[in-house]
């Protein structure tokens, strides 16, 4: 098992008839929020009514900003961030699933900043303070709800860019599992489908060659996903189905990094695929079945669009380590080569990224993000919108 | 799935080499240090001097209080206390296993209070501020390092109470697996079934009929703590072996209650033993072997040692929920027909206990520990210390 640093601060309040619970963990942070949301779905299940009402009830003063699409875009970003400012709330309470809570982190990053807040994603800022954030989750699949990550695309220059940092994590996060009960069947498959794929990205891309206590994790995690989606699509108000559904996708992310695995180094190769199989092999045994071969081809088919989009490098400055990064989720990755510096003293490896393997370098050193340059990440066509993916089209993605 | 809270605020930083680590993330809190542990043996094993010059490192200045026993004694809490007060210490430093890291808890909740620390254990304070604490971890066993929990066995009166609330979660625990090289063989073995049992108490005595997420997790760990030992008992040097087994000890008692199995009902009958094998046999299938039936025995043995130590109740006041605590593992107890609160809203149960039910209470619910009232406790014998038991005798503690 390699060094690693686990750390996750989110308080989680899991279960039924906990959407009220908002207004008390907001109430504890500020009294006057900004409460992100998407398209408007949640005014069709209830969940604004009560979302709204818990807040009234705490004495929360309430400034609306809906309508967060999926990949959330940078303009929107600073219209929340402009009413921040002008109204000096101090609290933002995001109600969606994934791209409602990362424009919501976004938000609470810009807000307490004079400058325009795509700086941090660029690396010409550090996040330094952020508004607490509470969230109520509404789609199982993004794991944004426990972690400190959050990608949004510059809808000017269509770069689309991952950041992270410790101070991202929500203060609270409510998962109430029917909420996800109007959740239609090919987005509640294409959560499940994400959850595993956080999970495969570190299980066949780790190349620590013992990590025993890590694979069982993920390979419980990996079957509960396929069980509990077979439960949602059978029966979309399967509360079991959607709370064992909604759990595994938060742990496919759990913390900051999932624990122990250490580095995961970049592996866009053929020897993913070899991985892949050999790995689903190992897992039959354990009750899997051929629907791992799918995920296989979905892994795949997420190289083939971080191949598309165009790298961007860390460059090596002041001395520091060089590191690597593709695609939105390669925001975890480290150099295979890169060795655990010595300076450090402390075993781990130092490298210049600001999300994960800042929280891998030794304490107190300044891994300044200033030092993460992207470079030819230009013209990143916008990937395709999930709606025009029909459910049947993901175990068709096997090639 | 039952509600639950999943809290976990504990930075772990884990892996070769980390001991160093101490020194900023103790000078991180404060500058002047109350340095905890046990007997003595940190200073054979290098561990003592690696601590030191770190914090010395740090700027850290040191006050020594070693010492700490197996079942760890309030007279020398007291004194832990006395040392903080008198010097204004402002930060704990603990170096040893689960007794020093109780000890510790004890001593940061006790040094800034002006009553008797007991007074939180039996109930007659509340646990308001704490003094930060940071650890070294040597044993892998208890869990401490990542949970809110601690027991301290009250020399005068023989009460041995256990004790948790959220505020005494390590703020950092450093895990280094090169730290337990000098475990010899019987704690060893003693540290991965003190693991397992720590699954098994929420494996096999959860109420909730369906918990895919937590099964798979647990039963993984218990695969986990059974391989890492054989490798440990084999070469007491072999780091890997080390590593899973001190993870899997930590990640036993992930955060302040195993996440997501909801309330552990009281579970001290026959049915217990029945539904051992059962899931024994349900284990085997996933490569276990008959090495669960003697933790079946021991799970048992514990069962009695409970029924010896005479149970204390929670009084039903001012219209409190009744609850009903036993044994020092069973804090997390909540009566199996304890309803959720419908008063609460929020769908979880509302129990007086002020640990880990506390932790599952509503939000901004006073669930106040002065209600909580110990009964019955007394003259409870000092269990038989570990070293009596030779390694055979675990496998022979199975009827």
């Amino acid at each position: 098992m390699q060094n690693f640093v686990f750390y996750n601060p989110t308080k989680i309040i899991f279960g039924r008839n906990t959407i009220p619970a908002i207004g008390p963990e907001t109430a504890a942070w500020g009294t006057k929020a900004l409460l992100v949301y998407g398209g408007g779905s949640i005014r069709k299940n209830g969940i604004y009514a009560q979302v709204t009402a818990a807040l009234n009830e705490a004495g929360v003063e309430i400034t609306e900003h809906g309508g967060v699409r999926s990949n959330p875009l940078l303009s929107h970003v600073n219209e929340g961030i402009a009413k921040v400012k002008k109204q000096q709330l101090d609290v933002i309470v995001a109600v969606g699933g994934g791209s409602v809570l990362d424009s919501a982190k976004a938000i609470s990053a810009g807000a307490v900043v004079d400058h325009d807040v795509w700086k941090f994603f660029i690396g010409k800022k550090t996040i330094r303070r952020v508004l607490p954030l509470t969230t109520v989750l509404t789609l199982a699949a993004s794991g944004s709800e426990m972690n400190s990550g959050m990608v949004i695309t510059n809808d000017a220059t269509r770069d689309k860019f991952g950041f992270g940092n410790r101070l991202l994590y929500p203060k609270t996060s409510i998962l109430d599992p029917k909420a996800t009960y109007s959740v239609p069947p090919d987005y509640t498959a294409y959560g499940a489908v994400d959850a595993i794929s956080h999970v495969l990205e570190a299980y066949m891309t780790t190349q620590d060659p013992s990590t025993p206590v890590q694979d069982r994790f993920m390979e419980g995690l990996i079957r509960n996903a396929m069980d509990s989606c077979d439960r949602c699509l059978a029966d979309p108000c399967d509360y079991q189905g959607r709370a064992d559904l909604m759990w595994t996708a938060t742990l496919a992310l759990l913390g900051g990094g999932r624990p122990g695995p250490g580095r995961f180094p970049h592996a866009h190769d053929r020897a993913l695929a070899e991985r892949t199989l050999r790995r689903a092999a190992r897992c039959r045994t354990l009750g899997g079945d051929s629907r791992l071969a799918p995920l296989a081809g979905r892994q795949r088919f997420k190289k083939n669009q971080a191949a598309r989009r165009t790298a961007f490098r860390l460059q090596k400055k002041g001395g520091r380590v060089l590191g690597q990064c593709h695609d939105q989720n390669s925001r975890k990755l480290v150099r295979p080569d890169q060795q655990p510096d010595p300076a450090g003293g402390t075993g781990y490896p130092a490298c210049g990224y600001s999300c994960h393997c800042r929280q891998r370098g030794p304490p107190g050193q300044d891994l300044a993000p200033e030092r993460v340059r992207p470079r030819d990440h230009r013209r990143d066509p916008l990937p395709v919108p999930l709606k025009k993916w029909p459910v049947t089209a993901i175990s068709s993605r096997t090639g």
